[in-house]
C-alpha cells in the first residue's frame, strides 16, 4: 500500500509495554521514521523473517533517525499468546526494540490498532514518516533493499512544521474540526 | 554421546499427547528407529534447526521403519509454554506427528523425561535403536549427513527377540531381577 | 570508504564489453545512480554475494534511475578467467546487466580501471553519485538495508548542471584550469 | 537411479589429476565406498550445492571408509573450462578432494566417462559400493539425510572377495566368459 494522499497514522491502543520504562506514543516520535513491525510470537512468517528484519533495521539505522516498534496484534489463539508468553518470547529472542501488546478487539478478535491500520494480518511491517503520517505498508514480505531505500527515502523528506500539519491533515479551521 | 554399552531407553513419562489419537510407548514402537526429539517452542535453535530436521526425517524415512516424536521439555518459562500454547504452536508450524507433552519435574523445574535421559537442554535429538535402547544423543545442532548416517546405521542393525534383550539388559537371572 | 569530499569516479578502461550494444561510459550515465560491481569469475565471495546482490539492485529499481555495471577486474589466475572464460560464465549465471573487462595493467598484475578506483579486492562495490562523483565503496560484504539506503539517498540528491559542475571539480578558474 | 541389478562402475577415463600425487582407479578403491562427483566449474548447481556437498562427506566420513573423487565433465563450453581455469577454480573454492578431468569425447561434446556412466548432465552424484559396483545415482539435487543414510548403509555391507566378484558379475564359467 504506497498511498498517494497519506493520512496520520492513528494512535497505537497498547494494553501493555515491553522493553521501554515508559509508554510510547507516535506523537513523540514526530521527526523520526517510524518502522512498526505488527506480529504474532507464533506466526511463523514473523519468526524467521519479520521480527529478525525489524532487528536488522533496529542495529543498522541511527536511533535519532528510525525508531522500530514492536506491535503483538493477536488475532487468533489469544489463550496462547498471552503477555506473560510474549515477554519469555521476547526475552528467547533477544527482542531489543520496545514492543506494544495490541489492545483487545471490542466485539471481536481483531485488536484495535490492527484494526484502525485495516492491516491483513501478519507479519505487517508499516512505515511512519517524520511528520506522522502512514506511508508505506507491506503485507508479508519485503526484502532489505526496498525497506532499505524506503526508509532512507523518508529520511530525505523534511519536518514540516507540526502545528501547520495537524491543521492540514486534520481539516480544523476557526469553526471547528471535520473527522481527519 | 555415543555410548559403547547402550542402555534401554526409559519410559516415556507424557501428560498429554497431541498429533496422535493414543498414547505412544517406546514399548510399542520396538523393531522401528526412534529418533526422540526434545524441544520447547520457545527456544530458538528448536524451532530454526531442531523441529525443521524432525520433519525431514519424517518424510524421508518410511514410517514402518523410523518413528519420530516430539517431547515438550519445558524447563524455564513454564507459565508461558502451557499445552494449550503449545497446541496453537503445532498448529501454526504444521508439525505432523506425534508429541508429548513431558510431566512436571516432582521436585524442580526439569520435567521427568528430561531428566530421566539426563538432557542437557533443547533441542536435544535422541536416536533409539530397534531394540528399544538409547544410541546416539546431540543437544544443540547436529548434521543432516551425520544423522542420515546413523539412521540407516541403526536400521541395518538386527531386531533382537526382545524376551532375550529384556534378560539381557534389566539383568534378570533364575533369582530374580536385579534394577536395570 | 565514504568520502566527505567526493571526487569524480574516474572512466572505465574497458577492453571488451557484455551485455550491450555499444560501449558504456560514466559520462552517458549522468543523472543516474550507477552500481559498479568488481568481480572476478572465480571469486567465490563474488558469486555467492556480488553478483545476486548486483542482481537485485538490477531487478529493484527503475532502469532510468539506477544503472548496474558489472566490471571483471582480473588481478590473478589470468590466463584461467580470459573474456571466453567470462562469457560463458555470464551465460551460466544469467547475469543481466552489462559487464566490461578492465583494461589489463601496464605494469602490473591489477588492471587499469581497479587501480584507479583504488580497490582492494573483489567483491568492490562503487556507488557513483547523478553527478559522476564516488560516494560509497565497499570491499567485501554490505548489506541490502544499508545498500538499498545509500542508492535511495542519492537518488533524493539534485542533479548539478554539468557544466558548472566539472567547472568546480575540476578547479578551472578565468586563468585555466588545474587538472583534476 | 536404484538399480536392483547394479552392474560395475566403469573406470574412471581421466586425462589428468588434481589434488592428488598419483592418478585414481576404482580398483584401488576396492573396500571403500566411493561418492563421484561429476561438476562442471561453471555449472551454478554444482557449485552452490554439489561441491559444497561433496567438501561435507569428505569432512564428516573416514578417509578409510569413504572416497570422494571430482570428475569435472565437461559437455559444453570447453574453450572456458580448460585444465588450467579449473586448477584456478579449485585453488579459489579450496576444493580439498581429488579431481579427475574427464577424458574428452571421441566424437562429440560429452566426455568419456560421462558418457560411460549414462550421466544426463551436472552436476551428478554417483554412489560406487564397497564391490566397485554402481548403487546410486543422482542428477540435480539430493539431501544430506538421503546421502548420510545411503552412504551407511553401503558402509554396512560386507566386501565380497574380488575374484569371486568378478566372476559372478562379469559371467565367468569354466567355459568361458561371457562380456559383462
Amino acid at each position: 500500500m504506497d498511498t498517494s494522499s497519506p493520512s496520520l497514522a492513528p494512535a497505537l491502543q497498547v494494553e501493555r509495554w515491553f522493553n521501554t520504562s515508559s509508554p510510547i506514543t507516535l506523537d513523540s516520535l514526530r521527526g523520526k521514521v517510524v518502522m512498526l513491525e505488527a506480529f504474532q510470537m507464533l506466526c511463523p512468517g514473523c519468526v524467521s523473517h519479520g521480527l529478525p528484519q525489524a532487528q536488522r533495521v533496529h542495529s543498522t539505522f541511527a536511533r535519532e533517525q528510525v525508531a522500530v516498534i514492536g506491535l503483538h496484534t493477536v488475532f487468533e489463539h489469544h489463550e496462547a499468546m498471552t503477555p506473560v508468553a510474549l515477554q519469555a518470547f521476547l526475552h528467547e529472542y533477544r527482542i531489543p526494540f520496545p514492543v506494544g501488546v495490541d489492545r483487545a478487539g471490542i466485539d471481536g478478535p481483531i485488536p484495535q490498532t490492527m484494526q484502525a491500520y485495516a492491516m491483513r494480518g501478519t507479519p505487517t511491517l508499516t512505515l511512519i514518516d517524520r511528520n506522522g503520517r502512514i506511508r508505506h505498508q507491506h503485507f508479508g514480505q519485503v526484502g532489505d533493499l526496498v525497506l532499505g531505500a524506503q526508509i532512507a527515502s523518508l529520511l530525505g523528506e523534511p519536518v514540516v512544521d507540526a502545528k501547520d500539519e495537524i491543521t492540514e491533515q486534520a481539516g480544523c479551521s476557526a469553526d471547528g474540526c471535520a473527522i481527519a
